[in-house]
């Protein structure tokens, strides 16, 4: 039997497993793997150790490799003889939870809600980002495997767990360990459905360049009283520096950060253009009219083909309850740089760094932070993957999948064409309103379930 | 015995009792007395009621007179026929802690210890502000009525409980208790040497207005990835307004800001540059080396004839460990202007308002929360009062007592003058290392003992 002939039984075992399968990702859920925050270091261990277990479970041989960070786990499964070899790449680790006032109920404890238009989700940090999407593949091999006794293809598995943090142990594993995951495919599942009806095959991301910058003026927090007028005030000059990365227009005003940004193709332009994404239907829910990109660029070049540069923190002085007349002696910024085409990530953290200190007063001191970084990455539209992978949405879901570049980065997937030669098939089933990274995480029902039996339609279209 | 003939005794009591008085002081320094958190409310309670049994048991008729927030401790003594009735301003609240981990001990345990130079220093949140500086005049009282079994003129003390936090029920406290308070001179006991050697009396005081500025864009936190380039940054916005109130050249851009501010006459500015503040005697100690201010103005003028604008405090996104790719929903920064002469807090902080407003992009909404605000001060030279206390400081400090404006603020001076009809003596002993505000907040010991000793002179001057 081939897979495409066992399809129809293994979409039916998806089906009758959901329950089960809620109840997999439910234990997943409860696992408090935060990997940026070093307290919850033994949670993120057991997301690992967690995962490892499930894959075994099913026939994976699997492996727990320590790395100087969070471990990554590794499982290897399917027939030797047949094509083509996948590579899944998901990840454990989820976003911290504050601020924690906001969840209408404890993070770590997931649970089914219905909303108001009767959608049923599933609520829990990390319910969509990764860990609902990564089991959505899961439960698709899981089928597969219990309905002909084996995977479709050759199935290697890597699941990491400091993907929120800035993967910056998985270059070198991947890099080191070369030709064990020197495959034919990649797949990932960590991005979104253009909408709630239409599936979607991300064909580009953007890279990321992630600093912290610290300013020290006086030694001390000064009384503004005695200082004020006197004493150089971090806050301010870092106010400045950070407000003078952008234009009046929009753009951003570092030397060379547009060095490598490629226009777009007209007909590309065109298309993207007949998308019509407007701040109604995309920046409303969020509760914004407006855009707040470069002024003459479209909505959805701003969100998914150009650069930005964004303060995602800052924090100084006196911020408690009241009145405090401090001059802080300290300011910190956590910067970040989402970056598309050619831009060089090693260029642009240089050109900030050149940026901040060119406008640094006599009196004031930096310290940069560096975080892990990655040039953007594209998928070439020839790859027969692809056509496969869109065919076989278009099944599942009773309408044309699109392809289309998306805002996020994913550090690895540049890596894997960079290092094994790979091109990645990004598909998730994530939705605008999922709340990824906030308070109340969700992904619905529906993501879950026809993600699984999406997956499962890939894998064998992928092996036919 | 007059109070000039008992002097003397009484300065010969103050340094005998010097063991005893550092005992009373230590227990005042104990009580955690924040005004700004609500968290201290009740030992704010404590606070007063210490003070208040402490006047008690000098004679004082005393009470502790609730308000909308903390309450204020009101003592009267003294002879009721003789002149003139003088009012004492302290307050026995201080300043937070944070950051903690910058003190080196508790800062609710007071300890004495000893500078590299020798000098003894009494440690604390409050060593010097101001339970330090109340202290000295209380304990000059003490050794009046110890040594003549009387205070040597009619004395009302008002301590309140406020000072740090905008002193917001004070104002209507001294407005509606106006014949109760309405006496000859207000005595106040807040501010600073010139230097360790040189005692000053301070004839003038910036202004303040206090304000905190939240602004909102989208109404959640959301992935950079998702929304960024398209999605309004709220810390982008603030810090792009921010940044705007200054200009190049360090002058302040709100519209109307230096309505009411005064040049000062050329001898004044004669006499202020002869003072020879530079930045390496005043700056250098706190780690900085170029004036942060007008860029045409002393540094002496910077600090205490200038206005100002600062931000003392900013929060938004994320700030804990490691990298995370947020837009945050909300950013909040808390920014405050010292007033000088003319100067009017009501414009100011509606200039500053529209100022804000007018740099707002549709999609962010934002909330003022406004803190009490109080115009400048200033001290007539012809007081006769003025110069009795500055032969007094000679007299204990063996140097010319200088007569100078400050920078900082205490509001109730300039409600004493409008509302009571009374001009304010300030004399001090806080010092520029004392570390006000911050962490390790000391206050000299020879300031507290010479302090009293002053206050007993100036006493005694003031009843001859």
């Amino acid at each position: 039997m081939t897979p495409a002939q066992a399809l129809p039984a293994v979409l039916e075992k998806i089906d009758a497993d959901l329950d089960h399968s809620l109840d997999r990702l439910f234990e997943f859920l409860r696992i408090q793997s935060i990997s940026t925050d070093p307290a919850y270091k033994g949670q993120c261990q057991s997301a690992a150790e967690h995962v490892a277990k499930d894959l075994s479970g099913m026939g994976f041989r699997t492996s727990v490799r320590p790395t100087a960070g969070h471990p990554i786990v590794v499982g290897k499964g399917g027939p030797r003889d047949k094509g083509p070899r996948v590579l899944f790449y998901g990840h454990y680790d989820v976003q911290p939870v504050d601020p924690l006032d906001l969840w209408e109920a404890p993070p770590f404890a997931p649970r089914i809600a219905t909303l108001p238009d009767g959608r049923k989700i599933i609520v829990a940090r990390g319910a969509c980002d990764d860990k609902g999407q990564v089991m959505t593949f899961v439960e698709a091999c899981r089928a597969f495997t219990a309905v002909t006794g084996q995977l479709p293809l050759p199935i290697t598995m890597i699941i990491e767990g400091e993907e929120e943090c800035g993967s910056n142990h998985l270059f070198g594993f991947v890099k080191d360990n070369a030709q064990e995951f020197k495959l034919d495919l990649a797949l990932v599942c960590d991005t979104s459905m253009w909408d709630p009806t239409t599936p979607m095959v991300t064909t580009s991301l953007r890279g990321l360049v992630y600093e912290e910058v610290r300013l020290t003026c006086a030694d001390r927090d000064l009384h503004s009283g005695l200082f004020g007028g006197a004493a150089h005030n971090p806050l301010r000059v870092l106010a400045r520096i950070l407000a003078a990365m952008h234009d009046e227009d929009g753009r951003v005003t570092i030397p060379g950060f547009y060095d490598g940004v490629r226009e777009l193709p007209p007909d590309i332009k065109a298309d993207l253009k007949g998308l019509d994404l407007t701040p109604e239907n995309f920046l409303a829910e969020v509760g914004l009219k407006v855009p707040a990109g470069e002024r003459d660029r479209m909505l959805i070049e701003q969100i998914a083909t150009r650069p930005t540069a964004e303060i995602n923190g800052m924090i100084g002085g006196y911020t408690g309850e009241g009145a405090k007349t401090v001059i802080p002696g300290q300011a910190m910024a956590k910067v970040s740089f989402r970056l598309v085409g050619a831009q060089d990530p090693q260029k642009i953290r240089a050109a900030f760094h050149a940026f901040v200190r060119a406008r640094l007063p006599a009196d004031a001191k930096v310290d940069f932070k560096s975080f892990a970084s990655a040039p953007a990455t594209e998928i070439p539209f020839e790859n027969p993957a692809l056509a496969k992978t869109r065919t076989a949405l278009a099944a599942e879901w009773g309408k044309k999948a699109l392809a289309i570049g998306e805002g996020g980065s994913i550090p690895i997937v540049g890596d894997f064409k960079r290092v094994l030669g790979m091109d990645t098939i990004m598909v998730g089933f994530a939705l605008d309103d999922d709340r990824v990274h906030s308070p109340n995480e969700k992904f619905d029902l529906t993501s879950f379930h026809k993600g699984a039996r999406s997956w499962a339609r890939i894998l064998a279209a992928l092996a036919g």
